[in-house]
């Protein structure tokens, strides 16, 4: 079983936050994170990720105005088990949705890659919470191993020796 | 009563929420709008708008750890009636506390300054709802019509004629 934990999808849920207006110029990096998240559950909200998607985009994938993206983005975090935010390039629409996440309860995981000269917000390096809130300074090639331990701290703290990630069943 | 109105502080709770680390060029903006506020509520937050608070500072006024601010800060969010928000510098802690804010079911005022070639997310523009969530584009000479519109808006919608910021109790 632990060679299919990493590579079947399960149930798990997870909403993917990323900058849209606030720059696009992690937009690759989305990608690659949105297929690696993958591995551990289905991800609702590809389109983040999506190239075709720019900062001056008034559209976003099927939703149109700023009304029916932000409805459809609540929803979806609202659907989700766990927010996993990309927060290098600063955006307010990121910081949002992980602020409506926490206060949904939901797990969150803040990946940050540290830049010369800049602090990443204290609203989100403070709310660190073991096994509910995690932030992690990060290079790329670290991701596979912070990824597995985000999700198995946070979804199998109990039976992580068991965990089966085609069949687990987070709610 | 019209005159007191205006310069009376009342029994309000206003959060004041601006860019900390997401970068410090409008901090004298903040001040000036601290002290508008100053005519509707007692401004939980003046360190917002504190000089000596720079985008590296790794603390604010009392408050040391981003543990700290973080807490601080979230507490002030409950306890207050409203939040106002200045929008235009990008900023992840200025969404998430309005995030948090909208969660909580706080009345919130987003503050606007129109830039040459950028979108204001879509996650504060989509979020709009009459009497509670309102985003406004504007100039700073439009301040105060623009902040008494809010109050009177969001906090006597029914006794608008009557209102008295002096003695009004919002909860
Ligand atoms: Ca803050």
């Amino acid at each position: 079983a632990r060679n299919n934990r990493s590579i079947m999808p399960s149930n798990l849920k997870i909403y993917f936050s990323g900058s849209i207006r606030g720059g696009r110029s992690d937009v690759d990096l989305y990608g690659r994170l949105v297929e690696q998240l993958g591995k551990f559950g289905k991800v609702l909200s590809p389109f983040v990720a999506d190239k075709t998607v720019t900062d001056a985009s008034v559209h976003e994938g099927a939703a149109m105005t700023d009304k029916e993206i932000y409805d459809r983005d609540l929803r979806l975090i609202e659907e989700c088990h766990a927010v996993v935010a990309e927060v290098t390039q600063t955006s307010l629409g990121v910081g949002y949705e992980v602020g409506q996440a926490k206060a949904l309860g939901k797990k969150i995981l803040c990946l940050y890659r540290p830049q010369p000269g800049k602090l990443l917000s204290a609203m989100i390096r403070g709310a660190e919470e073991k096994g509910s809130f995690v932030t992690r300074d990060y290079k790329e090639e670290d991701l596979p191993e912070i990824l597995e331990e985000f999700f198995t701290e946070c979804f199998a703290r109990t039976h992580k020796d068991s965990l089966d990630w085609t069949t687990y069943e987070p709610m």
